[in-house]
């Protein structure tokens, strides 16, 4: 089979070398079918006249196409197109790839579909006002922290970069153990500190190690969004235990079968802010004890505390290694860190390291560098005190707002806490409230979004942490004036 | 109840305020039970003369500890210490928590177990000969990129830091898909690029949201185990298939029911080396489409191809949104990086978006600032072709001194592309044969560990891309006399 001629759009002025254009050409007539199987090329000193280039040019295309499979070179027999299946995928030209029907294949798992479906109001671009959980950006040292984090990456440590540590750099972890026994009363050496990407990568990477599909889980309810993301994604039955002011109340836990997790924010409940009573920390670790249930402690903001001293971390009164204890520098320092720690107990620490040797998450070394230094000179403890007074004056200007604008309508007071305020509404449709602020360019998270059971909260999550006062009396009144608006 | 006196430790010259002094005490008094439940503590007044410390310390402790519900105070009626559970806990001593069982619940989830168990031998700290994977570190514009960094850390972009981008900051996913479409005819917009935290963290993002427990992934064997631990940690259940010098053969897949995804490494299979020949290209797109499947190319190094131009990826010839595309930077500049990218079919990527919303791993703002400069600005280019130059000169030495010094034990020969050779070896036992060479202080992973079948490759898999020249044959002697040690 030879064809009458072979027509081949070569351009010698296009920046692409003439021998993967005609590679490209060739390639692209095979697949369209044009040259089926068995036909055969032309010997390269033909094509090389024919085209008017050179033999080698005509050579290293063939030699290409010869090595991808596309034709069989045979000495002597000339080069063929080789058989190439299926026809249906020859004869498809690019145009049809998006009339082509999409695959059933493209529906996620039920884990990802679970995630995918965990939808807070997505935030309004750009603006801070009043996201929970976002610091203040403006006021943190960036230009020091850019100098640490360039010298850190100027002399990278080890060859491997990261690969011999899985579990973070040793200075760091030592750091950081220093900084928890003495800020938190977390009781630990550096072998139990495992450097993350993060909160959401610690809760990511525990649900994984720890839970199997149908695991139970407690949570609070209402709780936190992201830590049930991270159990849902591991397939694990989320048991919701009503949380009020004391905390986590594990009697109306409804308990057909132990749970082997318990995950709690015992320092400053995520959203209500409660502080978990002695009673209700001794009760945990009880009944964690009797379950043979291990508990995550997430820490997640215990550094701003306004009233009293920070309460010492429940890791601290773990009797026999059941508390796995969670902390992260997105809300000390800036999200853009990506770092947080998890503390393992003993019997984890070297199961979790050698788990992390495969799946490799580890944070930048350039970023854990800079860290070490962050915390060892001491600016760590520096930022925190002064963003802790700034917060604090944040706090009461945003709640003298609310209570001069909303009318009645949002029930702010005081928190002893934390860099956000969970305000009770005067409504029974909260994400309706919520979509009017939002729709104003303000930030606003509906309380009933982190209520799993009957008890649902109503109201608004407000993030005063990374607004600067001047800005928090003006915007707290465009947010009202927009809960106001339709009455309710 | 009262006390004949209240003994408690106050040393005036600690760091500690008092009143942290006492209420420490106070509170291991009530936790060690030497305060039960319903003791009266004494007045602030009586207190504060006994111990010669001003009321307002008394009152503070006090107050903490009310907070904390470790004692109640009534107004009038005194302050008296509250009902904690359980005796058993209140009694047991810190010395206790060595000597305590450990907890069954420190046993790791099946899925964990098979993480942790998932072993290749760890790589000698410190050493990058001979460690598969590892790039020229010392070769990096580490300067040029902490300034970079630097630069884009002092200008952070967004209040949110990240939290907005959960796929990455556009620009930058802009510049990774003129990059691919130019350099290995990747077919994407910039709404379908993922920046992760890696190759692995790709893998795992993609295994958690497309696999539920027990779906069946088609896995190349041998093949990477970084792929295997991303699946097992989703619960999927493996199905592994023979690939030979044409990569994958999909004729020998042993299946019961059709599975949900298919992992190759088509540019340079892993650990073999080999190019997937068009043919089977083709018919795997072709079974994908049968069978409802999503295709995974991992195209972790087809940057270094030494003889012919880089093979197109699979996902340009792609005609219906089957292929999930993953590269990654550590290989192309170092993995402190700790970035790569999906490339993900339209129908996917909006879901992808909003689970990512959720789990949040996302890079580094100022990595991400300094990566988009350095694609935008050439470095990239200009630095992934000096090393493709230096990786080749890097592989002839190696080679050769693999020749001149194996004695015939090992069989190495030039491969077209990549970073590392997969050496076969004329031994039963592989993985003795690297544990001698690990024990002389040089890297070396037995390719046994990549087979999951009963074809079993054996002999050694040897990175050489991170080197450096003059280091490679003394280093390869070495190795060699391990190697030889003991006959075999």
């Amino acid at each position: 089979m030879e064809p009458p001629h072979l027509l081949l759009p070569l351009d010698r002025t296009a920046p692409a070398p003439l021998q993967v254009q005609l590679y490209e050409a060739l390639r692209q007539a095979i697949l369209a079918g044009r040259f089926p199987a068995g036909f055969r090329l032309p010997a390269t000193r033909t094509l090389s006249a024919d085209l008017g280039v050179g033999r080698n040019t005509v050579i290293a295309a063939y030699e290409q196409l010869a090595a991808e499979g596309y034709v069989d070179a045979r000495t002597g027999a000339g080069t063929e197109v080789a058989a190439l299946p299926p026809d249906r995928l020859l004869a498809a030209g690019p145009g049809d790839r998006r009339a082509a029907n999409l695959p059933s294949a493209t529906t996620l798992s039920k884990r990802g579909a679970s995630l995918a479906g965990l939808r807070a109001p997505p935030p309004v671009p750009g603006m801070a006002a009043f996201q929970p959980g976002l610091p203040a950006v403006e006021l943190f040292p960036h230009t020091l922290w850019a100098d640490l984090m360039a010298k850190a990456a100027r002399r990278p440590l080890a060859p491997s970069l990261g690969y011999d540590e899985p579990t973070g750099e040793p200075a760091l972890r030592r750091a950081i153990a220093a900084y928890l026994a003495a800020a938190r009363g977390v009781n630990a050496d550096e072998d139990q500190v495992i450097i993350v990407s993060g909160a959401q990568a610690g809760l990511d990477l525990t649900a994984r190690l720890l839970l199997d599909p149908g695991d139970g889980i407690i949570v609070e309810d209402p709780g936190y969004l992201g830590a049930r993301a991270a159990f849902l994604g591991s397939g694990a039955n989320l048991i919701p235990v009503p949380a009020d002011a004391d905390g986590i109340n594990l009697d109306l836990a409804p308990l057909a079968a132990a749970p082997r997790l318990i995950y709690v924010t015992p320092s400053h409940q995520y959203p209500t802010g409660a502080t978990m009573s002695a009673a209700r920390r001794l009760t945990l670790l009880d009944r964690a004890a009797q379950w043979g249930a291990l508990v995550i402690e997430d820490d997640y903001d215990s550094e701003y505390r306004y009233r009293g001293r920070p309460l010492p971390a429940l890791q601290g009164m773990d009797r026999d290694g059941r508390v796995i204890y969670l902390g992260t520098f997105s809300k000390t320092m800036v999200p853009g860190i990506r770092a947080g720690y998890l503390i393992v107990p003993r019997a984890l620490a070297e199961k979790f390291r050698l788990a992390l040797r495969v799946t490799g998450h580890f944070v930048p070394p350039a970023i854990q560098g800079a860290l070490t230094r962050f915390l060892e000179d001491g600016h760590f403890a520096r930022h925190v005190r002064r963003m802790r007074l700034r917060y604090q004056d944040r706090q009461e200007i945003m709640v003298g707002s609310l209570q001069k604008h909303a009318g009645g309508m949002l029930l702010a007071r005081p928190a002893d806490a934390g860099m956000q305020l969970a305000v009770p509404a005067d409504t029974r449709d909260d994400q309706a409230l919520a979509r009017r602020i939002i729709a104003a360019g303000i930030n606003a998270r509906p309380l009933s979004v982190y209520s799993l059971g009957p008890g649902v909260m109503r109201g608004l999550h407000l993030g005063y942490a990374g607004v600067p006062e001047r800005l928090i009396g003006p915007l707290v009144k465009r947010l009202c004036q927009a809960a106001l608006q339709r009455g309710n």
